[in-house]
């Protein structure tokens, strides 16, 4: 731990209460100058931390930004975030950053977060809207001992992750649509964006990209009629870190089930929050497009889908609309 | 072109007679002492030009290695090789390179070549014995816009070109040893690594690394029993800037078929170079081991196999042992 962390931990501890900077430079073993200078960074960083001559020092404040230590505090998880978090202001993109980070050797679990992103990415490199500081950019880095099909699947555990933790600590009622939005009443409000890095035979690592709006309250013209944040559905801000250790937990939980069993565990819980079956859609490929009526999602977590000529398709990845 | 590049033309353009350095320097508009410095690079790089102050230069022979400008020169494609080779005396490994080369953006059909690996990797981090002055170490850089689990038949269409470019070239029969490997008479000659970056709908990048044993005299003792090279099979030593040009130029035209129409065209002279149908084999995968006779090759290029207790397996990768 850091002096800064230490500080922090210490002034938390007094929960609004004052505490003297003698007691602090004490029971950190540092100068009362040395107190002072790590005050002011915490300040910096968005702390509101009171200070009087005589009474010393008082935790006003947290400011609402994903800091490892406020993530860390109190997180329920084996390794998920405890291995690792990167933090950044603001980044070109999340998934660019974990990628570097994971070509050089991060372990699974490691986290990175950003408040803001400049070329923030949506699926076949469009761009997704990352300058509200009400977002949540996140990607978590993966290492499955798995064939590179198995890892196709990472996208609907992340899905699943994604809405349970939604589920646990909003009223919001979302659902998938696949195989990588998360909607509400009809309206987006966060993606995932899986990138994998792959031998033929078994996977190197795999990036899980995952944006969300919570405390969004206005978005762009371009993007207003089809977008949504859990600000605006409930009219309620929620704590972004909160929901960060919320969906660590989920995920590091789900990702155990799916490395032991593989999907299959996991196939009905998605499936009841799915809404895709029985719908007439479009769905496009690489170079097509197919259109039909979904039938189901298989074992694999393929669409099942059967066009007016009565062909059945098989098709594991797309870009879906509601006909 | 540079200097270096105009002055070696000229000089092979005279064909083993001597020319002047007053012509040299007029035809490219140099200095006499500009010349003689890139005489001086081009000795540095294993040219042997003799010199006299009276007749000139002389080219005596060309050095032995995978020189870009060997390899463009004359090379019959449209863009392999031509939009860029990245030679190195010694690397890592040339799969670690061409990833962070294709990581910033290389073009489809960059090559990168070494003539020797300090890291040299073969398929789930095995060592790859790439210390011999005699082997060819290369990858290439592919685009190609389809789905992942089209990629995973890349290392299939490489073997394919791997043999087909020693068939051309040389009197060596070879075989493909599913999925990887290319052998003579039992002896493995090369071997395939294939890495993918992806994301789920649509592959990102995919590098080929591709080791061959071609004027290896002595292999170390620990794989000279399951080792050869074309010179230890032929008695004759082969240009290796000639295999890497008829490589890429086989390497052009099959990857085109592939991307017009998939693997099914290429699966017949594919199932007729490969000797595994019929045997009995152990596959070693993750975390489990398959035993049993091999069916067929399916058009997906996967391996049809049948256990003795009458289990059908289908196999995309593994680690084959002939029983």
């Amino acid at each position: 731990m850091t002096t800064k962390d230490l500080l922090l931990g210490y002034l938390k501890q007094e929960n609004g209460n004052w505490v003297s900077g003698e007691a602090l430079s004490t029971r950190i073993d540092v100068t009362r100058s040395a107190v002072w200078k790590q005050v002011c960074a915490l300040r910096d960083e968005g702390y509101k931390i009171e200070s009087s001559p005589r009474k010393g020092y008082i935790l006003k404040s947290v400011p609402d930004l994903l800091l490892p230590g406020e993530i860390q505090q109190n997180l329920k998880t084996e390794f998920f975030g405890k291995v690792g978090i990167y933090h950044f202001a603001e980044t070109d993109s999340t998934n660019i950053q974990a990628k570097a980070l994971a070509a050089e050797g991060a372990p699974e679990g490691t986290l990175v977060v950003a408040e803001s992103q400049s070329r923030g990415k949506g699926r076949k490199g469009r761009k997704w809207f990352s300058r509200s500081l009400g977002g949540i950019y996140s990607t978590i880095i993966l290492r499955p001992k798995i064939a590179p099909n198995e890892a196709l699947k990472i996208p609907l555990l992340t899905a699943l992750v994604a809405v349970k933790t939604l589920l646990a600590i909003t009223p919001i009622k979302p659902t998938i649509k696949w195989p990588n939005d998360i909607l509400v009443n009809g309206r987006k409000l966060g993606g995932i964006l899986t990138e994998i890095s792959t031998e033929v035979d078994e996977v190197d690592f795999v990036i899980v990209g995952f944006g969300i709006n919570i405390n969004t309250a206005e978005f762009p013209d371009d993007i207003k009629p089809i977008a949504t944040s859990v600000l605006l559905e409930t009219g309620r801000t929620l704590s972004r870190t909160l929901f960060v250790k919320e969906y660590l937990k989920n995920y590091e939980e789900i990702y155990g089930i799916f490395i032991k069993g593989g999907f299959d565990p996991l196939m009905n819980e998605w499936r009841t929050l799915t809404n895709i079956v029985g719908h007439m859609i479009a769905v496009d490929m690489i170079g097509k497009r197919v259109t039909g009526q979904v039938e189901k999602i298989d074992k694999e977590g393929a669409l099942i889908l059967w066009d007016e000529q009565g062909n059945q398709h098989r098709i594991y990845s797309g870009d879906v609309t509601y006909l």
